[in-house]
């Protein structure tokens, strides 16, 4: 049988939302191909035929998909802080960061939990995905030192991300030392008037 | 066939021996209760014998030395900074956090990977183990700010603490966004002399 190829799109996406689901619901290891291919139509060998790369790809495009839902909610928070200081603005990153991942716990946690099979790079296109998020401190550190370098801008402002990160990360944490989110709120709150103050002393010793 | 204390303190300790190689060579995964047993000259049943918690057990057994050699390695790069200012201390220490976990990298891994059975918690004394990595963090900043209140020291090393394990973390992880080793490196010198500044800053206002 011949299939269109808007009916190809159209198995592709409905593959895509059927494990944006599942990945959902139960996270990463809740994915499974036999009702992926079921929720789409198909045949589960025939998953390979939409998705050359299997189940990595498919876990990739949910992703990718994860990562804009993350990017518009960082713009969402920037935009809230637009015009405040630049501690004010971090903070508002910060914390938009850390409900992201309380709401959307099991997304946030593919992100970065998914291992491609047999130790294959992650693809160049999904990587810069990852990178882009980054502009949202970069943008303000151009701001606060046109003196800083291209190259150590960047430095910085993945410095900063993954600062944030590892505090949301640890802080909530499964039960290891999974904190209240108000303290983790205090954290973060403390973390990005301390980086903003020792940032403005930085661009000082540069300018 | 009846075993004295001494034998069965024997069969504890070449349990956990065996567990810590299997989790250096491959992993919490490679993790494998027959051949623990077999290593240990038991029968797989009898591993709860010894350890009433079983494998979640011998694994928290595990981690605790990898606690401990974190720990010693920690307190070396303290003394090894003493007397310089705290950014030089502090860039010490993360330089060590980094490079215990490059080396012990599958041991490192296995401290946050792991995932009680049935969503029990994790008992006290092994969370107190962890929380007590953050006092190499705390007495510098006592020694910076002697008006710091206890509370908001806690908050404060384990902000610190966080933000270095966020970079060495993203920085290593897989093939998501590893970095070469001198770039983590350049990212840990920035954040520990940008928090310094920024601690300044704070105790400052505090004083």
């Amino acid at each position: 049988m011949r299939i269109s190829n808007e009916e190809k799109e159209q198995i592709v996406a409905r593959i895509i939302d059927s494990a944006e689901r599942q990945i959902a619901a139960t996270g990463l290891s809740g994915l499974n191909l036999r009702s992926l291919a079921s929720d789409a139509g198909i045949k589960p060998a025939s998953l390979y035929n939409h998705f050359k790369g299997g189940l990595d790809e498919v876990i990739l495009r949910v992703n990718s998909r994860t990562i804009k839902m993350l990017d518009q909610s960082l713009a969402r928070a920037a935009k809230k802080a637009d015009g405040e200081p630049v501690a004010v603005l971090f903070d508002s990153m910060a914390v938009a960061y850390l409900h992201f991942a309380i709401k959307h716990e099991k997304r946030f946690a593919a992100l970065f939990e998914h291992r491609m099979a047999n130790d294959a790079p992650i693809p160049e296109w999904h990587l810069q995905e990852h990178y882009n998020l980054f502009r949202h401190v970069e943008r303000p550190l151009a701001a606060m030192n046109p003196n800083l370098g291209e190259d150590e801008r960047r430095i910085l402002a993945r410095t900063i991300y993954s600062s944030v990160h590892g505090i949301v990360h640890l802080g909530r944490q499964g039960r290891l030392i999974a904190l209240p989110v108000p303290v983790i709120e205090q954290q973060l709150g403390v973390i990005t008037q301390v980086l903003a103050d020792g940032l403005s002393a930085f661009a000082a010793k540069l300018s």
